[in-house]
């Protein structure tokens, strides 16, 4: 057990933005809502998988919708204890812990606000070890875990519980109460026995945004390269570093959906690279051919800062670049290829793990 | 208190038809639902206001969404006592009693379903005194009584539940859920108490849709003329008898909206009358001048037969008699108006209560 202070988010957000793969939200906005609840309940308790009870009753809260809209309708903050509260309630029980569902700026950051107004401790883990657009898209889905019952809640005291018949039917009711909310909700989910977390879970994520939130902001310090130092933190690979010329963007469905084209530099030069994403960033393709495609992580960096770029920031004339990462190697079983991989978001490629031969 | 059986049935649901003004259902459908259930779990009790007390616990059903699918997606059945049985889970407590939010040849008929499968009694009584499309449209809105706690559920398990900010927001989130279900749910809201049921429903709907129904059938048993029987019993009078022309019908954002023509026959040839509909038929007008408005009835009927021609049934070459009859009259105060008059329909003409004095 180790306690968050306010000291270690900026940290944990940058990384968690890193890890979030384009999506999951706004470190900034993540980090202020972490920070305001931090000052007023004092510091979260950060506990290992390995120290909690099989017993334990786990509730994670995030933020769903579209990230686009999230930066212009900052969340209010107590609509994830609704959230929470609401799960509670139709349990009977309250939470012995919190946990993050997803890497990604905002959605790393609102466990923290959970775990400090609920007054219980946050786990070091996540469900999918990156961000994902779908609620279904979590390893516990994979392990059979029902992401119902489910709750919703939004900043005008609105609040939708669902029981569902599998995870799909989550994600398209939630989708459509999100939408109607104003395309985003706060929402609690996929409860979970500590059992569950430690055999579904990808454990110490959180460890491992500070790590990678810190290796950048060291580098960036000592004049050192920032995307290098993120990229060995997570064992991944610079794909390509270029300069935004084009974003075609749409918040659509509850998505914020588009594809941006960068232009090479450096080595690139003369190259193009091709991104696609639906919150998060789907498919890079250089010159056409796919170079990282989901379940592996794409990663955009501001080449200076070694910041994370995340999809609804892109913008014309940004110089970044693009790392590629390994995704959980779950991802890369039949089962979770088929809830997560190119053929579920319509792409034609067959999934190509990243080569990482050239880790650093 | 007496007891409805199956025979009870076919009177009552063309007569709720009549007073649904177009929508609340299909009546074909919604007796077939009541007669299954009849036939399973034998005739429901159907008591008047006056033999509740004030602090029964009603707890109303109904199904949302739009007509023109019901049609082709027949409802199970069993998710009415789903949804009742998630609002009761909600309150920790068993209805007592349960009524009709609107009439309808659906919606006054899935009631029977629902006192059967739940052994409980029916109350005598409706929320509208005729059908509307929107869910906040009911009396005991503007008595103050909040639509949630809500429930909704679908034939596949799925379950929805919703507290609201009031009882707009209820329309919405529940419309947005019906909508991504296939347009259509079963739905339980309007909790109410005995007390409420008095002062803020209208009593004796049902007995009501019987005579109607009966009064129709036994017009044209002895040749009698059904339209004006009907037209007497609802203390209306007819408005125009025609050919249906031509029916422009779309189901968007879970209802069924549109507009008939009807060329005129007999007195009324050389006129034209407009239909527009939202699920329900909202205004008729007459070579371009409104006669009936909402909230009054425009209910069509089948010239020769006298049988409730529903907006979803509306067919080129039907000749059809077009009947005006008052509403209740507290939809004619100035906050029955903004809830459920032209203007929140988006018309443009001021309501003129419908004149009545060639009653007939």
């Amino acid at each position: 057990m180790r306690e968050i202070t306010a000291e270690h988010l900026p940290d944990l957000a940058r990384g968690a933005a890193v890890l979030g793969a384009g999506g999951g939200g706004d470190p900034y906005i993540g980090r202020l809502l972490a920070q305001r609840a931090l000052g007023r309940h004092g510091p979260v308790a950060l506990v290992g998988v390995d120290e909690i009870d099989d017993g334990a009753l786990v509730i994670p809260t995030a933020f769903m919708g579209a990230p686009t809209v999230v930066l212009e309708k900052l969340p209010a903050g107590d609509e994830l204890l609704a959230a929470l509260r609401a799960v509670e309630e139709l349990l009977g029980r309250r939470a012995t812990h919190t946990v993050s569902l997803e890497a990604g700026g905002l959605n790393s950051m609102t466990p923290f606000v959970a775990a400090a107004e609920a007054g219980v401790p946050l786990i070091d883990a996540d469900g999918m070890g990156r961000a994902f657009p779908e609620l279904q898209m979590l390893l516990p889905t994979l392990g059979g875990v029902p992401a119902s019952p489910m709750a919703l809640a939004d900043e005008r005291g609105n609040a939708v519980v669902l029981r569902t018949a599998d995870n799909v039917w989550a994600e398209r009711l939630a989708r459509a109460s999100t939408v109607e909310m104003g395309c985003t909700a706060a929402v609690s989910l996929y409860v979970l026995t500590g059992r569950q977390v430690k055999d579904h879970m990808v454990p110490g994520t959180l460890s491992l945004c500070e790590r990678v939130g810190r290796a950048v902001r060291e580098a960036r310090t000592e004049r050192g390269d920032p995307v290098a130092a993120a990229a060995a933190v997570l064992r991944g690979r610079l794909v390509f570093t270029g300069r935004i010329s084009d974003v075609l963007r749409s918040t659509r469905g509850g998505f914020a959906r588009g594809t941006a084209r960068l232009a090479g530099l450096s080595g690139d030069t003369g190259a193009t690279l091709e991104l696609s994403f639906q919150n998060e960033n789907l498919v890079a393709a250089r010159d056409g051919e796919v170079v990282v495609s989901v379940p592996d992580l794409i990663c955009v960096l501001d080449t200076d800062t070694g910041e994370p770029v995340t999809t609804e920031t892109l913008r014309y004339g940004l110089r970044v670049s693009v790392l590629g990462a390994p995704c959980d190697p779950r991802w890369r079983s039949p089962e979770g290829l088929a809830l997560a991989g190119p053929g579920y978001f319509g792409y034609a490629h067959d999934y190509v793990p990243l080569s990482v031969t050239d880790v650093g």
